[in-house]
């Protein structure tokens, strides 16, 4: 059987050691082709640079034994650079992202350039999935994840996944003993309040800086946050149709205005 | 009756034509404050900024008789600026954002600052719109907006929206007798086939620069796309909960593993 073709890239740069860590997977398992970003990009959500030049440079020294490229751009300009100027008429058979250094549960889906990569993989028909671990430290310790991390990917390579569709993918920071398992759930509605650092510079102008807390109130057992806070491996299936079906129906009066 | 406060952004920055439009309309509504781009943050989609500090000066003139503020950041930081440096305790009663020069409908949603920034106030808790218009132009023509996003912005101040929603809406670029209403409809599923301009730089290193097809290979007559193209102002509801609900019940399986 012919080795699949995995497109594996990130939005911690192309020399996170959570990179890495999923490069030593997914080698174990096929072709793996990276293009990641050369700089640190989180945060960056589906952001696309369009109002300027995106410089792409091989780096095959950058993760042992692979074809590896580095981009100026966002992880979103990754996918796309990969898909249309790095593999052309190879398709991937799967796109993995991450292994990100720090949590992508609940609304962080939206601001994580990590899991955007993942959805503008889904768009390219290519079924993926985002990884996350919930330790921010560069030094994090990603050892428990690898068998996890093998066994989706070797699933969905197996069964596929909806079309459009996306897997967010978070593990908690524990021993692997005290992993109690996998539960697919779906999308705690918890957010970030928000506050800024406000403080001036050496020339006394002043900046803000933007940190936050996370909130959860959503005290469901069948959501992200709850698997993760449980020592559940969380599985969101995503996607990127945004509408909201049941305000849909609703709303269908303002027609007649 | 107090007068509703309304938050206005974009993200095409302070001085684009398409926010002094809408803010000519916010302003017969009620009391308006803008929080905009300084320069242009066109296809940033949810980025915020976190690995630097961001600039945020009054600039009360930009817009004539409204208090108005410029943010160095993306759309997403000026709303999250707006809520909680400018405006603390006061909580504006609806968040208008654009309007867009250039469409927004479908796939787009994803990767527009505009509805990213309308996104963020609904995950504040604030009714909110995007607004567009089907035109890229720097000098395109708003006049025909007008009277529909007087009527969406009093539908939504009178009626509410549903917890966490927002309302996508984008505006045929045609005379106003043309238009035949609106449609409330569902994103259509369709999406860019990238394409990448290649060439050298005055030093001659190599560059990419993003280019695209927008491609809808959706049919159905309940979408935006179908709307526009007939001359119906689309309106989407929209939500940040990207949980696909059906392959969630279909990956149930994984669990076993």
């Amino acid at each position: 059987m012919k080795r699949p073709l995995i497109l594996v890239t990130n939005d911690d740069g192309i020399t996170a050691p959570g990179i890495r860590a999923l490069v030593s997977v997914a080698r174990q398992i096929g072709e793996v082709v990276v293009v990641a970003p050369d700089s640190p990009q989180s945060g960056m959500g589906h952001a696309i640079t369009i109002n300027s030049p995106i410089r792409l440079h091989p780096n095959h020294t950058a993760l042992e034994g692979v074809e590896a490229y580095e981009c100026s751009g966002t992880p979103v300009d990754c996918v796309k650079l990969a898909k249309h100027v790095i593999l052309k008429d190879r398709v991937p058979d799967i796109c993995l992202s991450g292994i990100n250094h720090g949590s992508n549960a609940s609304i962080n889906i939206i601001y994580s350039g990590t899991l955007s990569a993942a959805m503008e993989a889904s768009l390219e028909g290519i079924p993926s999935i985002g990884f996350s671990l919930l330790d921010y430290a560069y030094d994090a310790n990603f050892e428990h994840c690898l068998p996890f991390v093998k066994q989706l990917t070797e699933y969905v390579l197996e069964h596929g996944l909806a079309e459009g569709s996306l897997l967010n993918v978070n593990i908690p920071a524990v021993e692997h003993n005290e992993i109690n398992g996998m539960r697919v759930c779906r999308q705690a509605d918890a957010r970030w309040v928000e506050e800024f650092t406000e403080a001036e510079d050496p020339r006394g102008q002043k900046y803000y800086w933007l940190t936050g807390k996370f909130v959860n109130e959503d005290l469901g057992d069948d959501t992200d946050i709850w698997a993760l806070e449980n020592n559940y491996i969380s599985v969101v299936p995503s996607m990127h149709d945004l509408t909201n079906y049941q305000a849909l129906k609703v709303l269908k009066g303002i027609e007649k205005l």
